[in-house]
């Protein structure tokens, strides 16, 4: 099973394996009909795939330079432009659109580091859900529990899928409200938000242009941290482990426990008390004004007034192509007046102020991404339902979003439990701080 | 008459002056019954400021060391937060508003600078309107011409009468469409706007939060070089002249000289054919796509929106206290809705690199800052012909504040005729470089 890009790259170096041999391990697992791959995938690229690894299989043979991580295959969500070809964004809304005219700003990053895409990932129809239903291609199903039809988390879904189940050691996500956090925390991997401006977001297909981040999916908070280096056009560095002991952590309650489930609470508790052993120093801290987050953005706040905007032109001659779900929802912007929206982010520029004042005494907070472990396929059929548990679990991570914190969920269950994610937020523009101590503890938070 | 702010210094630090006599100085011509002084202050606080002009004075007759222009008089704009006093910003909407509890950011950097605040110049109501009326404390008349009333230019109105007048050598105003630079171009002075984020803002009560800018009012390119840097949170420092031969200039012809009067033609070209002359390279210049300005902004623009969100709160307790034409411009913007305000957003964005793009050539553009010479006040008093008039002031200065350029307005009049201020505009960020370009031709462009 492929799985850490770190071991990977050392093994393309070595010579114990070659990138033909991977991508190709990528594409059978894709295309295993036993598995969701069909489903996790919106589309592969096999021939340019295996002729860029062959390419670099032969450049390594030679001895020629390379990038270091030159000939790991990775994925990445649907909306990333890929020259040549139409970005749809897990829609069938923009199917009359031209062809990308340039890759996307972090698809060329990833092949300037060598990266093998191999396929674009399912994803919920233009992000706009947490969810990770997709009514126009399928829903891929959750790997944690083959027992029931459980939901894989989105909007990065395919992503998420892909990489727990091994057909990728990594895979390229967004993160508007959770999008990348909310997948890994679903699936039991690691997933990354950076701050907003961190990554560029030319060529991406937008959901909110003050909150859109890009960030990835991947096994280890070590992989993450290669390609958020990468993302940002640097070469792929990991960063070294911040020291366990001594490290001072928010323990935040509140709006961000308020709805938490049983199993969520017992491994998140399990979780500190293993850290607390370690000797991390944990503070209990509750932001009383967090709860003013759903008054704030009652009107659709910045996502519904950007969508909206974004969307407009093609709800006006495509309305018929969305899924109606996703379609009322950006419909819903139509009423925000431009007061609504100042007032929103007067409010998110107040309301940073004041959290970063309190969290001063803190290398990181930590909270659960997610309150709820990943519910039934079954559960969700009502949309009342599927609205009000797509809030509960766009919930705690959008909370990082509207301050713009750099944001990672890693494991915290035990095996043969479903999955439960500990986040870790750090400050904003603290991107590789938080790298480094999220890499410090995760032994300790995935109890390993 | 007092003049050079540095000059000022020098002659204080030669001990040919006192910072005593010279506020003293100030406050006299300020009060001369004979003068503007009384519609061009809202207030004067002649007691702290004598105070600190003495302090200076002592310590400096003790060699203590002192900042470079500590002891030189400079008036603020009426919207700015002094410790203590109720900010009213040329209104009467405020009056019940609690004193400011800090001094504003710039109030701080004058302090610091050794700048001895000598009052609150008048402005138009809330800065909304470049003509410079105000309703409330009357509307400061125009130096420039004796024989009519004819209006200052606005909103910062009595910051250009009192420096034109000589009642102080500089005054600190805003500039969100033009406010710094109709007011000296109409009175004759030299006036810069910055790039918007360049100057902080704190404490000064908003127009535009996207596009409020903060810069000087003064008699030369030097006394704005100086002040840009303490406003900046600098030492004062000017800058070298940027040699006039070989400059490539690009001369702005087509949407900001469409309406242009004659007299300012006139001296525009003769000025244009003095800086030919000396060396510069002058190239027209028309960017076609500057024309849809009026279309972009035709529901209020960002101006319109973000002016709305500060004053609905107001507009809702105390709208009788608002001059009626101000208020019922504040009050359009209630219609614009999110989807509107983005659009400008984005159309800025396209619009501002597009006009990098072309300008590329350019060490800097030169176009008249306003398009006609000041109009009396008997012109104005119908709202149709105010309105259309105030749009006219604004609309070439107004481009400026759209792409965030760095702009400043030296006077190119022949003596004894109706002041013309010609515009430099430069890139964003570049505004020490635009100040150094400025300083450069600042005599050819006066003519002498």
């Amino acid at each position: 099973m492929i799985q850490n890009i770190t071991d990977l790259a050392r093994k393309l170096d070595k010579g114990a394996v070659t990138s033909a041999a991977l991508v190709a391990e990528a594409l059978e697992r894709i295309a295993d009909p036993a598995g969701q791959g069909g489903l996790a995938f919106l589309s592969t690229c096999a021939g340019a795939a295996m002729a860029q690894a062959e390419w670099i299989d032969g450049a390594r043979a030679k001895g020629l330079p390379l990038p270091r991580h030159a000939g790991v295959p990775i994925a990445i969500k649907d909306l990333f432009d890929v020259k040549g070809e139409v970005t749809r964004a897990g829609s069938r809304v923009l199917d009359t659109q031209a062809p990308a005219a340039a890759d996307a700003a972090i698809v060329w990053n990833l092949r300037r580091a060598g990266f093998v895409i191999v396929g674009k990932n399912n994803m919920t129809e233009f992000a706009y859900s947490g969810l990770g239903l997709n009514a126009h291609f399928g829903t891929p199903l959750n790997p944690c529990d083959p027992a029931e039809a459980r939901i894989p988390g989105g909007s990065s879904s395919g992503a998420g899928v892909s990489v727990a189940a091994g057909m990728v050691p990594a895979a390229i996500g967004t993160d508007t409200g959770g999008s990348c956090r909310i997948p890994a925390a679903f699936c039991g991997i690691v997933g990354f938000k950076p701050t907003s401006t961190r990554v560029p977001r030319e060529g991406a297909v937008p959901l909110s242009k003050t909150l859109d981040c890009i960030g990835p999916l991947a096994t280890s908070v070590s992989c993450c941290a290669v390609l958020d280096s990468v993302l940002a056009g640097g070469e792929g560095e990991d960063e070294p482990s911040f020291p366990e002991g001594g490290l001072r952590l928010g323990v935040l309650g509140g709006y961000v426990t308020e709805h938490m489930d049983a199993m969520v609470g017992a491994a998140f508790e399990a979780m500190l008390t293993r850290l607390s052993r370690r000797g991390v120093r944990l503070t209990p801290l509750t932001i009383a004004e967090l709860a003013d987050l759903p008054r704030i953005n009652a009107k659709g706040g910045l996502v519904g007034a950007e969508a909206h905007a974004w969307h407009a032109p093609h709800l006006a001659t495509r309305a018929e192509f969305y899924d109606p779900w996703v379609r009322d929802r950006f419909g819903a912007g139509r009423s925000q007046t431009a007061e609504d929206y100042i007032r929103v982010i007067e409010e998110r520029a107040r309301m940073r102020a004041l959290v970063a004042e309190r969290t001063l005494p803190f290398d990181a907070l930590i909270l659960p991404a997610v309150q709820i472990v990943p519910p039934t396929l079954d559960s969700l059929k009502d949309t009342a339902v599927s609205n009000a548990t797509n809030l509960l679990c766009l919930r705690n991570t959008a909370v990082g979003n509207f301050l713009d914190l750099p944001a990672i969920s890693i494991p915290c269950h035990d095996d043969g439990t479903l999955p439960v994610g500990a986040m870790l937020m750090g400050r904003t523009g603290e991107d590789r701080r938080l790298l480094s101590i999220a890499r410090g503890i995760e032994g300790t938070i995935r109890g390993h």
